[in-house]
């Protein structure tokens, strides 16, 4: 087993729901383990002065249109969610809390909180829908809201969006191979590629 | 033949160039025409915000990045020029003077101011540039020169850019099939699986 790969999304990002539903499958395909970095889009934001698609001109109504289509080019089920975007801070601290337990628990509960949020049109910056995410899951929901309100929760998170900006990770979808950088859902197919000879 | 597809690009812009490799073929391969449209996304960044990828601040590093590899993944040359970005209103009008007499030759002639910029290095800002680009195909450089200072030629260029607007075309490539606007070479997947069903 190589190098994992690493996979750089915000909960909030529609692109990065789409690559959540992709990228496990493709790391299988090539012997690469898939490590998940929930980070606040927002707090690169400040960095960058990046905005999110829904606050330029032209280009919110155009991916209105890309996202339904690229859902439907992929085969995945997506509605854009009536609350959009939302804080994404609370997801994100409720899976570093459960990947300090287990991390196939963080994952599955993760794609739980994207399906919740992109496909049932829940909010997820509510801890109510986070619990009922993670409670069938066998999570007690009440140590959940406890826990991603504490220090040491908390900064985890930090520190992932501190090295999210220190490595440059400015966009959701972002995926790391090997130091190469791959920024959005569309670049699956240079990944492929990339994957299949290591590197191109 | 049914309806054309509609290729608005700026001549400065490294995916428009990918693109304009690729339409062409897409387009036969479909039985569609392509209307090739030079824009000026400088004059839609005013309206949208927008700004050259060189101007982002983590995002230029990576773009320098991916576009080397976008050209290795699509087989294509490609060197970023040492002047980046230039203005490519000349090179836009110089299009649409040729457009006036044939369209194929209009055609030839940007195809040539591409590889001259992305594969030659040369400043396509720079009219002697222009007219070693047109001579080869028959046109006169004299005439180019005087042709592209006339109001009558300019006059054409703002109005595609008024129009580039009003549609609501915000990037470069930009391509529209029967309404359906796809913004980046990354979507040549989609806009393929588009021309053979005729929408998904």
């Amino acid at each position: 087993m190589s190098t994992p790969i690493e996979f750089y999304f915000d909960f909030s990002s529609p692109y990065g729901y789409f690559m959540s539903e992709k990228i496990d499958a493709v790391g299988e395909q090539h012997g690469r383990d898939v490590q998940w970095r929930p980070f606040l889009l927002g707090a690169v934001f400040k960095e960058t002065g990046g905005q999110p698609l829904t606050a330029v001109p032209m280009k919110a109504e155009y991916a209105d249109k890309d996202l339904a289509r690229t859902g439907r080019f992929l085969g995945l089920p997506f509605q854009i969610p009536s609350a959009f975007p939302v804080s994404s801070a609370k997801a994100a601290r409720a899976f570093y809390w459960l990947e300090g337990q287990n991390a196939v628990l963080a994952r599955n509960f993760a794609k739980k909180v994207f399906k919740a949020y992109f496909v049932e049109d829940q909010d997820i910056s509510q801890v109510e829908v986070l619990q009922a995410c993670a409670e069938p899951l066998g999570v007690n929901g009440d140590e959940l809201a406890e826990a991603i309100v504490t220090d040491d929760v908390k900064a985890v998170l930090k520190n992932v969006c501190a090295e999210a900006i220190e490595r440059k990770v400015f966009g959701s979808p972002f995926v790391i191979i090997d130091g190469e950088p791959f920024w959005g859902v569309d670049r699956l197919p240079q990944i492929e590629v990339w994957l299949a000879k290591g590197g191109f």
